[in-house]
């Protein structure tokens, strides 16, 4: 059923029977709407379409809507209606979408705002991207530490559609601070005189404005909650995080962590989006500086041109040893940082992890030093064979080393251990194969006499 | 606040105080709990633990351990014990566990339980692994269609402490079949004499058992849903999927889609947790299969083993050239293969995705070509510097089309894209790197006449 309303949607746009649409509008879900709109998007068809609906379903389509699309709808709107809009978003949306507008339109609809709402959206708008005040909503519902169950569910009744979520209650008291949580669930099973003292519970997991939203998301997940509260230093009540932005959060971690294990830079629009001059920019400064990076294989090649020269048959397993030092490298440090992003592997835990790939990558480099042993056998001079065998098995473990470690020096540093990529454990190892693996056949050469 | 608790109860049990302990387990977060469990995972002192608290708990705190810790416990725990913790628990987590008794300990609990539970149970058991059927729960809230408000609430008040979550509401006809849905928001904001029928909402998006999970967690994510429906093709409620599993599934995915990146193949628990001969497994195929792919290259090298031998200075530039197609390759891989994740690219993007890709590696390569051929001109006879620079640009060309085309190919042929990875773009990208360089080096230097 899922995608049936969006192509519904597409047949009554076409056929341009208004009262169908409109009646129809009421049955999609607001994300096939605004994914029909963004697939398709120019600015007064979709003004047009916008008109058709209700206010409170012109606000949630907008808010699923590309950045760059509600900006360019924003800028040709009315600014009385741009107003009315953010007046039915909720509070979260709204500043997200006021950070895009340019200070004059910011300022015409600042001015048609109702102060509390005015304020609000300051509030929301000055905290820094990728924090959780950057991400929280202050549509939540409270209910005074006073009361009893029956006065609740009264209140919640008449509040419930302004807010984000009415299942998660906050017990406030006369300060705004927090003094502890209710479920909707629990008020309608309780009785309606019990007080709600006795039904709350007074341990919340919170969180602070301040805090990654990385680290808000790990924690929803980790506690299945439907929101978790916001306060301050003092324990007022902020604002409240709820679960779809903590899954919207752990997507776009996701994304930039993948990326990053590339050496692409941040990308703030999906790629198909991305204009080639954005994606240019997020790549370049990476493969400059590893072209660098990897003089230090040319050199290493160089320091060996006489034995190269000398035993030119050499060559023949250089591509081979040396990737797969990069390779068992690479799997090693996305192992490590996966470990790391989903905080199945801390700092102290180094030593252990070491130890454990160690003992892996034994097995790996001698499974792979018998295979290169083979090929070696039916293909070159049998004094070569003892040389690419040893270099395969010292070139992967010091792959190994490198990929494991690289992660944890990198957290050590304060830095985003998902830098420890591929690339970089890759050219890393790749000079010291080189050096392994002409250091091992020059030595084992000089050894043996000419045949 | 957060794992306050989670120290609160380290002390206590230091402490050995029965009765404070008892108090206080009942205010620490099961995942707290099971996390403290996890980490300090001895049988008995565990299952002493787990006699403090409720029934309930008790379940709660089971159901978020890890499997084996579970399947321990399972063994260890009295038969009669175990069958009162499978009552107790979620029928989603129940059938995880189930799946890892042996089957002596399987017949014996199924034994104790009564004929739905059984039959629960069973069904639960027999979906795939990575299906929706296998993540579902059939603990919903269902309401007949006929009822008007007050019925509803009146019924979810009694059925409450049964159900995974009675925010979403399922109204089902005689048959179980899936008529609509209504939140518990508008069920307490409406009248109490409201007809069901006029309030759900008719057009449900729903989900069937055999989807795949992410597929679910990505339309979950999309609708911003508490929960789903899973329905039959008869459209009978067989079970919904609740956010919180959602999360656990994008995390998992991610983290498969992560290893695969790195072509590490499946691990089922934590790189922690995973021994050794585990490790192995899922990294050998791969790495054996990239050094016989690394012939390739090699077989390149000695191909122009006489262009190399007059000019051993080109060795130099090797490392450097090569490397620079292979990240590149990777770098445009990544960004397709976490563009099909998220839904962003799709097949029938290709030739749009390639032709951005061509437009941004030429301004790529042209900016490596100049950085490269810096270092030649400082480093080397004049004649190689047009030669560097001309094969930086087309290496870096061909490792991108390599990185573009890939995942589209494998995608085609019904393979995942995320195979597509590093090791293997820059394995192929390699191969291609040395043909391009000497073959260039080639033609350069028969047509200058030597100095």
């Amino acid at each position: 059923m899922t995608y049936e309303g969006y192509e519904h949607l597409i047949d009554l746009i076409a056929q341009g029977d208004e009262q169908a649409l409109r009646n129809a509008l009421e049955e999609i879900p607001p994300a096939d709407i605004a994914e029909y709109i963004d697939q398709n998007f120019e600015v007064y068809s979709t003004l047009t379409l916008l008109e058709k609906m209700d206010a409170e379903q012109q606000a949630e389509v907008f808010g699923y809507l590309r950045p760059q699309n509600q900006q360019e709808l924003a800028s040709h709107m009315e600014v009385s209606v741009l107003a009315q809009l953010f007046r039915d978003m909720s509070s979260d949306e709204r500043a997200d979408v006021y950070a895009l507008l340019d200070v004059k339109l910011q300022d015409a609809v600042m001015r048609r705002l109702a102060k509390r709402d005015r304020e609000d959206l300051l509030r929301l708008a000055s905290y820094e991207e990728g924090t959780v005040g950057a991400v929280m909503t202050s549509d939540y519902a409270t209910i005074p530490e006073s009361g009893v169950v029956e006065d609740a569910v009264r209140r919640l009744r008449q509040s419930a559609p302004e807010k984000e979520t009415i299942y998660q209650v906050y017990v406030v008291d006369k300060d705004h601070r927090l003094a502890g949580v209710v479920s909707l669930r629990e008020l309608i099973t309780a009785a309606p005189t019990e007080k709600i003292q006795d039904l709350m519970t007074r341990d919340v997991v919170a969180l602070k404005p301040e805090m990654p939203q990385s680290e808000a998301a790990r924690i929803i997940s980790r506690y299945d909650l439907i929101a978790i509260p916001v306060v301050s230093e003092e324990d007022v009540l902020l604002g409240i995080v709820t679960f779809d932005d903590a899954m919207d959060v752990v997507q776009e971690e996701d994304t930039e962590s993948m990326h990053r294990s590339a050496t692409v830079g941040k990308l703030e629009s999906s790629i198909k989006e991305a204009s080639p001059v954005l994606i240019y920019r997020s790549r370049i400064n990476w493969l400059v500086l590893l072209v660098f990076a990897n003089i230090f294989s040319g050199l290493g090649l160089m320091y060996f041109e006489e034995t190269i020269e000398t035993h030119i048959a050499l060559l023949f397993f250089l591509p081979l040893l040396i990737a797969s030092g990069g390779n068992t490298g690479a799997q090693a440090a996305t192992l490590i940082v996966r470990g790391m992003a989903t905080n199945d592997v801390e700092r102290r835990d180094w030593l252990y992890m070491l130890g454990k790939e160690m003992l892996v990558s034994m097995g790996l480099g001698t499974t792979m030093a018998i295979a290169v042993a083979t090929v070696a056998f039916f293909r070159v001079d049998s004094v070569i064979v003892p040389i690419v065998a040893l270099s395969m098995l010292s070139i992967v473990l010091v792959g190994s080393l490198i990929g494991v470690l690289l992660p944890f020096i990198l957290k050590r540093l304060g830095w985003d251990p998902a830098v420890a990529s591929a690339p970089l454990v890759t050219t890393i190892a790749d000079a010291s194969g080189v050096l392994i693996y002409f250091g091992i056949a020059a030595s084992f050469l000089t050894l043996t006499p000419p045949a």
